[in-house]
């Protein structure tokens, strides 16, 4: 299970004060916790800035992230130019670049990026005819775009499939579909990464974070292994340690019962 | 979803001591607190007396819950006359005999009562071999079972289907092996019912309800549909409300949002 935490995020007013501030220990403290709390990979979003704010700022943040730490980042942005600020000053492990898709205008613009910096990439299951709204559709959808990723020389396991989440209140389906493209494409592709947000299933919905919790035991059963969440939520990661004991995924229930002994199960 | 409430069971020493002490007021109100929170049928245990205490105790219970409340109950003991004495006394919708199983001398005994008393029951997928330690057995014994059940009359619909659970200290694959029969079974009869107890899969673990929570959400999956359980527990009552409606159970998520309206996604 790899962790993407995604607390790095303009969205939050902490951050965007933050990052209005320059202030270097506030991203960093940030950085630090969610590596302590598990988090294998940072999300990096500022995309609430101005478009001729955002490169910059971006820049600022990776620079700021990997002075303290060398944790992956994903580079999270829909403007072009914020994502190669942000990788012309990234340093260290490969990084991700959230995300591209199957449009061809965002297609087209998108993997250069990948192939010039040699990025992993979170790949969302979307076309130019929008969000798939079935299961062929998006199983068509998905397998175009990673047989595309694989011609264009990227590995099963730098590639985050995406399967894009609705809401429950647009649609009552929208997490069945979800958990059978997981199925799919886990099945199809053992080696790549399934990732997604967690909380757009219960948007418009009370007590959220209830749906999100059933939600995220039945995906990781379908092949999620990349989430993205706040792995500060402790309620939130010790049910993703229950839940690969149940699975028979952490024999002997290992995994679990050492991040008893360390204390992990209680608020950091 | 039907609910078993477990609460009136001798193993709690306050129910142990109203039992003693024919605290009547004590037992009506664990039956009707259960009800109140969503409990469908009442689980009723005193095992933990001696032999020739059991039946007559079984029969106060029965007569002091019935007295209060319609809601079926579940006569719960590995004693035959016991079964027998709460049979006597039993007036109402039909009872539940927890359980009948196929070791022949078991199966011999229960069965009788079962036609006697024309009640559901539940039926544990053990046999004379004890609990079987793989799928291949454990689909062998669950359809002998199932299929001596209807021959001898009974309807799918009075069937409650168990399939033991260990702990995953002694078997690190008991949920997933549990997971694999529950939906054969589901798939195999639409009609029965499948239950279990949900805490036997943490036994000997740390911070259990956690595991007991996972095992919970991936068993509605697979087809569990009358989980034995305290309906006190609100965490445990939410994510049922939550799992159904993620899993499109629970059309334009109706019966969660009544749930949240009604005040039950709180400690009653």
């Amino acid at each position: 299970m790899l962790i993407i935490g995604e607390r790095i995020n303009s969205n939050r007013k902490s951050i965007a004060d933050a990052i209005l501030a320059k202030d270097t220990n506030a991203i960093q403290r940030e950085a630090l916790l969610q590596g302590k709390a598990g988090a294998a990979i940072l999300d990096v979003y500022c995309g609430t800035l101005n478009d001729d704010e955002e490169p910059e700022a971006m820049a600022w943040l990776i620079q700021t992230i990997q002075s303290v730490t060398k944790i992956p980042l994903c580079i999270d942005s829909i403007n072009i130019n914020t994502l190669e600020a942000g990788l012309k000053v990234y340093t260290g492990q490969k990084p991700i670049i959230n995300s591209i898709n199957a449009e061809k205008e965002d297609y087209g613009e998108v993997l250069p990026l990948v192939k010039k910096y040699k990025t992993a990439v979170i790949a969302s299951c979307v076309d130019d005819e929008g969000i798939p709204q079935n299961f062929d559709d998006a199983s068509i959808v998905g397998i175009k775009l990673v047989e595309d990723l694989l011609s264009a020389g990227l590995q099963l396991e730098d590639i985050y499939f995406d399967p894009i989440i609705k809401s429950l209140t647009k649609d009552t389906q929208a997490a069945t579909l979800v958990f059978e493209l997981m199925s799919f494409i886990r099945n199809k592709y053992p080696d790549i990464h399934i990732t997604c947000g967690l909380s757009n299933i219960s948007h418009g919905l009370p007590e959220r974070q209830l749906l999100n919790r059933a939600f995220l035991v039945l995906a990781i059963e379908h092949g999620l292994d990349a989430p993205i969440l706040d792995p500060l939520d402790f309620n939130t990661m010790n049910l993703i340690y229950a839940t690969n004991a149940i699975l028979n995924r952490d024999n002997f229930c290992t995994e679990y019962t050492r991040a008893y002994r360390q204390g992990k199960f209680t608020q950091i």
